[in-house]
């Protein structure tokens, strides 16, 4: 769903889309549904999404790039970084503040961005990347905040497809055929 | 949702919201979605929420502690506590006889207190709390006579939310901002 | 829902009721959601409900056991039985055959039994049950052939809480109290 | 749901299921709801449904083999196929090229086949496999596209019975009773 408050025309869309070199994604809450498994030892899983991958390289093949910014450092997020072959950047607890080393690192610009965030703690980052010229999708289980102040919500919830939705609504814009 | 039956006006919830200083929650059903998983050597995970370890922090920024009070004795538990930096109790088979002394522990006294539960088990202290002038919560899910008898059942299910949902409710009638 | 097509008077399931001494239940899509987590040495993990382990307990208090059926044979199911304290027949590949001798094992009588099911291999068990004057459920997710065939089938899905469920409204029937 | 757009009269949908002898099934979001379950090390684990597994015995008791045709290679996929006693076509990239060898390793024909699959690398199959005169189908959280080629939409998502959901269909257009 097209977030009315945020909404551009058609035109501006399709503009932004096709400037998008690099997707951010949050990852607890985005690429999962927010669930943390825990062991006797502490943290011990997460459940991530098949689809939400295939997204990834639907992506690379339009030559864009997906990167993690994320708050917590987790070895088990290294591993589906690993797997994707995506950036991670983790242990931000700024993540606004922490977005130009970020862009820099990734080689890119503000308005050549996307990015998708569930939480509270994504808002700072999500008005930037809006106000800057990219695009900002949250999962329909996001917080209140965070779904009133992005370009889209998604159909599915977190770790249940979001990301991958968001991927198809920008290679739609981009005029991208399956 | 806020209960009807045990509704309060606007001016009492906003007075009770003041007073808080520890918010009490249930492990199972509450914190999770009541799911154990067991390996072949017993009980070997239980989910959390990401979401929920956010609203222990929303709450620690505005001066209130958060402490679990469960029925099980379970080092997972105990993992999932340790990370969030709060206080367990658990093997409580009567959570309202044990409160006395737990408040004791915490350093606090009912009517600055909140409590959120699922179960039968849980009904004595959220009469408890309920009276003595602290709010209470149920998840969506939790059982019919726990949601009749509290002052707010959540729109989001145990393990999925709802936590967080009733830290916010807090916060929201204390008047925090985001 | 009790069921229209086996619906009995209300007389009839509380008499039905006053005579349980033994609830069996199925465990894959009852005691569990029909999930099965596989690692890369096989089935790893089955997920449980902790509601469930209290409706046990609250069935133990008013004198009624419960016992698994099932089908599969698993160290997990196993360490799941041992924890609630319950008697465990595994690897039963037809029920209704080894009920006699699994009722001699009880000490109970077929009109003195209820039965939870979920597919079609429980079909069997749960006619006769039905027929000798036991009671007989399904979860809300079980086969459609099982759910129109019980006198109960139950609003929460097999693993959510369908067991307790079950247990709660026979002790309705019975008139024991909360 | 019988799909509209690719829809047979009642005599050709029996008539096709009278002849089938394989019934192919992709692996991740239709025998799993997409899920993967990662640890500090990777894969972790896969969430399959036991009433899936009883899919397979059914078939096979009317002389139907499974055979899986997966994009991933994963030793936890190969314990899955092992104690269902089928084939395991895995790290297939392109599945609409690997299919006539792993037809005559199954010695079959593409008539005698039904395939069910939930993404977009999963189209070309599911096409060859509807317009050679087998039967197609994709769980009820398929990706659009994937949704809008298949002769049968199940209600049930991924993992959490639509390959059983298939399984009965086919059985019910061939007359099996059961």
């Amino acid at each position: 769903m097209v977030n009315a408050s945020s909404s551009l025309n058609a035109e501006e869309y399709k503009s932004r889309a096709s400037r998008i070199v690099t997707v951010f994604t949050d990852c607890d809450g985005v690429l999962t549904d927010g669930g943390v498994y825990y062991d006797s030892k502490g943290e011990a899983m997460l459940r991530f999404h098949r689809r939400d991958g295939m997204g990834v390289e639907r992506l690379r093949s339009q030559g864009i790039e997906v990167a993690i910014i994320t708050r917590e450092a987790s070895a088990i997020v290294e591993q589906r970084a690993a797997k994707l072959q995506i950036r991670l950047f983790s242990g931000v607890r700024d993540k606004r503040a922490a977005f130009p080393s970020i862009l820099k690192e990734m080689n890119t610009q503000p308005d050549a961005c996307a990015y998708v965030g569930d939480d509270v703690n994504d808002l700072e980052l999500l008005s930037h990347v809006l106000s800057a010229g990219g695009l900002t999708a949250a999962p329909s289980d996001a917080a209140t905040e965070v779904r009133q102040c992005v370009h889209l919500v998604t159909e599915t919830g977190g770790g249940h497809g979001a990301f991958r939705e968001f991927c198809e609504w920008i290679l739609h814009l981009r005029g991208a055929s399956i």
